[in-house]
């Protein structure tokens, strides 16, 4: 009979001594963290840093005294601390410290889904020969315990497709188009009033952040080699309040989706605005709520929701992750991470399609449209008219059996050529 | 600066060692655990033996050569094994299999819930003595990874309330009640048939399934010292169409909801069927899901639901449970588990009350109904009375506003002992 050794006492020690944090970064999300950890009665971590530019102008009085207030992170670094917080967003300096910290064995976390999605590999890497931590959680819909539920709760599994809605400030527009029945524009402009959009809204509203998140999912789910370029992406500028009308004549709704599939060694991966079925999961996330539905070939679809964004939820993502550093951080670091699998990437789903037609009304348009889908071997699905618009900018709708999405656009970009068009049509997956 | 050591090659060597596996119980989800195991390409779960009663009617000819069949559970605890998966069930022999494989130094994975909810501290204990693992991702809610999701995903919030829906067999019942207006007792032949429930069925429609899953998620996510008797535990035989009908007025639906509250020092659990409303997580899971809803006081709702039982969503729980052991094993065993939070238990939760009678009906009901509520100073919301039904059987519906659920029992019990009754009136919490 083999046994275990049993814990010795040096181990015990080990587990109670505080884990110490520095906290690089004092945002909302940073206030946010100080002031859970401020809050604990456990002594497992210890904040003993907070960096920030012009570091005076953010000293709050309710963090312990001996936290050290510094502009330098050549400070922390020459510390004794075991992890640097990484809530400084963006690439630049994010990166370059991210390296340093991992270089002298410090373990990281980061909620830097950019940087995770650029670079997040290579710095997995780097910590592993360094014998440390890369924990980024939070990078992903915030509170959501989604990555660590997928890696590991869903370790057993064969992942194949992951679909989700990961960014809170689309959810909130495309909500706000439907419910308060306004503009695109306007929406927008509420959200940015609310302080869920940066005046600079073309990162969410054009995918680019969605795309980021899908990245880091894709690898953690699907074991993908994927950069962000890789994800065919597309914004939700084009959606109108016309588009909910169809939608919802077709039992759907519209979301903006990231999803990414398995398929006979190829990885679609995209982000666009989508329909989706009024009785799926995606539809029922309203606001800036975020989903993350997985299907696995065992265990079928698992959907985990909740707050994806926010000072509060995001802290919880990096508090968790500091806590399991602070049980974790004296075992051994996996010395090799499981070789990418070899996979074609393709922008190119097959689907249903939803395709949005405006235009002058006159004789002979639906016949120009099927001439055209029919030479391409299209097949129309149904073509859908609501009452009560003007003939000078009709908005109709066909919808188009499951085909290939390059095919689709293929026939589009000839159809966008004739002159019946008030507004270019507009195209969209229908997921089921 | 201080550096952490690098991965040292012995390390990289235990690493790739398989983690030998013995599997005690050849039932569906061993079937299942022993397909994955043997569908995997990684060499990281190696399965050594599987344990069963009259093992050669068992035999399958899928599993490798070099697997051992036996029915002795003494050939597994004299091997060189790893981890003994208990996939027996119930509480003897597991037990006592369970705690022989900690003694002798073996890590434990397991399924059973009936175990963990009687046991899991005590067993929990005796693995950190003896520096092994136990693991018993699979016993709540199947392939939803919601207990690792409360424990790690979110270790850094503080939960303060769990409710979920955690029998798949109920809520099956209560969905064909309401969708297929059909009985009780035809809803639960049907599920017989299907294999959804079993022969006896008590332990899943009297709740005792539920509160034992409820009892290890409230240890796990709210850090609770409860044993399942403490859990103020309800069955579903009661419910009738009539009551979906009224429900709807409402707003509303009928799920068996578990739940479990922290609030002034008083840990509230239950199992019981409630009126949840039509928009909420709780009401949109149909068939056999389950889902666990957690609020946070940093992350606010989170939401985890999936498939909670059946063979392949169960073994992928156990798998992700070997591979974390795979990956761990060879790391120290946290000496010191947190004591549990110092709480009284009770069942006397506070809410709305739904409470529908069936009484042969006659002049001054109401008045002898209202005359009682009143005097025990319950607050009558509505009344509610559908049109069409018999005079001499006749359903109807009292609403309360919020209070302890003790105190309308004591006003109910009083009311029981009135002679218009033609079946005893039941009484339901309206959850919101």
């Amino acid at each position: 009979v083999v046994t275990s050794p049993k814990p010795i006492k040096e181990e015990v020690e080990f587990a109670t001594e505080p884990c110490k944090v520095a906290l690089v970064g004092f945002g909302t999300v940073g206030r946010s963290v100080a002031r859970i950890l401020t809050s604990r009665s456990s002594q497992d971590l210890r904040l003993t840093h907070v960096v920030n530019r012009n570091v005076d102008r953010k000293r709050v009085d309710w963090v312990p005294r001996d936290v050290a207030w510094t502009q330098s992170f050549d400070d922390v670094l020459n510390s004794d601390i075991d992890v640097v917080l990484e809530l400084v967003g963006g690439l630049d300096p994010a990166e370059h410290w991210v390296r340093r910290s991992l270089e002298s064995g410090k373990s990281v976390v980061t909620a830097n889904k950019q940087l995770i999605a650029r670079h997040g590999p290579a710095l997995q890497k780097l910590a592993r020969e360094n014998g440390v931590h890369l924990l980024f959680g939070a990078s992903v819909a915030g509170g959501i315990p989604v990555l660590l539920g997928l890696q590991e709760g869903l370790g057993g599994d064969r992942i194949h497709r992951i679909s989700g809605i990961l960014n809170g400030t689309c959810n909130y527009i495309l909500s706000q188009i439907e419910n308060a029945h306004i503009s695109f524009g306007e929406a927008l402009e509420q959200a940015q009033a609310k302080g869920f959009a940066e005046a600079n809204a073309s990162e969410d509203i054009d995918g680019y952040d969605a795309r980021a998140k899908l990245t880091i999912l894709a690898r953690t789910a699907l074991n993908a080699d994927l950069e962000p370029e890789q994800v065919a992406t597309r914004g939700i500028r084009e959606v109108e309040q016309i588009d909910f009308a169809y939608a919802h004549d077709l039992g759907c709704t519209i979301r903006q989706i990231s999803r990414a599939e398995v398929k006979d060694k190829t990885l679609f991966a995209g982000v666009q605005p989508a329909l989706v079925p009024q009785s799926s999961a995606l539809a029922r996330v309203t606001g800036s709520q975020n989903v993350v539905v997985s299907a696995g070939e065992f265990g079928g679809e698992t959907v985990f929701s909740g707050h994806g964004a926010g000072g509060d939820p995001t802290a919880v993502a990096v508090v968790s992750d500091l806590l399991w550093l602070s049980r974790n951080r004296h075992n051994r670091v996996t010395a090799e991470s499981k070789s990418a699998a070899d996979l074609t990437i393709s922008g190119d789903f097959k689907s249903a399609h939803y395709v949005r037609f405006k235009v002058a009304d006159k004789p002979g348009i639906l016949a120009a449209l099927a001439n055209v889908f029919s030479r391409h071997e299209i097949n129309v699905d149904a073509v859908l008219q609501q009452a009560g618009h003007s003939k000078s900018a009709l908005p109709f709708v066909i919808t188009i059996e499951p085909c290939r999405v390059e095919k689709l656009r293929k026939a589009l970009a000839e159809i966008r050529s004739l002159d019946f068009h008030v507004a270019p049509p507009v195209d969209m997956p229908i997921l089921t």
